[in-house]
């Protein structure tokens, strides 16, 4: 509700604001512990590792989030929202080709922990369909990610016949990879550049 | 036991060399039934599923593989067995580049169904450790594909500091994407064009 002062917060008396400050911080604490947490061990994670973590009691924890796939919900769509304002930074990059391939191995790096949760979110029962608040946040993503392949296919950077359906297939490859079991960096870094080789297009 | 005909049959009255073809033919019926069942239904599948397929009584089912993991394991290892052989063949073509890109497409066509086969196995608590007969099947068809790259390195067909563990890693990426939910054949094909290019090399 606005108010005639326009802070929305100038009618409240001072211990009611310290109060809605605090629990604003616990949201943000619960939100990252729970980024972690689930980011490490997927459905197997527990919503009482995550109050541990955040130095909360379990009771604040469901009083943020009721159930955990609401959690999930809102971590894994963080998840996405993070990388479309990642990749919102990299639009304005002097070098368009540097930016699509550095927003693809920042998407590759994400993925496991970003597989974790959403594996974790469909186990807690959470909404992942075409209209979910998750679906809507990797289509933004995706959209921002079809604006950096643009650009780079504007400045010659990648060849002009490459479209987003198969850049997204290539990053849901490799990211599906990535996700499955540690291996050497060095080794990843050499796929990633065949397939960014693969991007510039022969000769 | 070899024979002084040098056919180990020959010592067999015929109607116990008849069942003996019969069984035969039954374990190459389930084998066949099951790497059908398990390649579309993963862990879900059943063995009744593959008895009723198969068309024969659960009790023969069990009769040639005792547990769940026994049968996982031998259809697993015959997928990795033959694509390995494919490789075999491949090797003898006269276009090393075409030879080992098709082995490529092949793999990750056979990956949707070999994945959930693999996730059956795990799921049936069977053996994939470094020493089980599956990881050995999968480390020789490795080594038969590593004979391909080698062949379209020498032939000028794939850049010659690609080496086979990244190649391994793009194999697995597609593998892990093809496996997740169907996608249009001609993004797949547009994806594993741009691969093909970079491992073809810059220029």
């Amino acid at each position: 509700v606005p108010t005639p002062f326009g802070n929305p917060a100038a009618g409240v008396s001072p211990p009611a604001r310290a109060q809605r400050a605090d629990a604003a911080t616990n949201r943000a604490r619960i939100l990252g512990a729970a980024d972690e947490v689930f980011g490490e061990g997927g459905p197997a994670a527990s919503t009482e590792e995550v109050a541990r973590r955040a130095g909360v009691g379990i009771a604040t924890v469901f009083r943020h989030f009721p159930a955990k796939a609401d959690l999930l919900d809102e971590v894994l769509a963080r998840r996405f929202e993070r990388l479309r304002e990642r990749a919102g930074e990299l639009a304005g990059a002097a070098e368009p080709g540097p930016a699509l391939f550095g927003m693809f191995t920042e998407m590759v790096s994400d993925a496991p922990g970003k597989i974790a949760i959403a594996d974790a979110l469909v186990d807690a029962g959470g909404d992942t369909g075409d209209s979910s608040r998750v679906a809507q946040a990797a289509g933004e993503l995706q959209q921002a990610v079809g604006v950096l392949l643009a650009r780079a296919q504007a400045a010659g950077a990648v060849r002009a016949d490459v479209e987003l359906p198969e850049l997204y297939a290539l990053l849901a490859g490799m990211s599906r990879a990535a996700a499955h079991g540690p291996r050497d960096p060095a080794v990843w870094g050499r796929a990633l550049g065949v397939v960014f080789d693969g991007l510039r297009g022969p000769g």
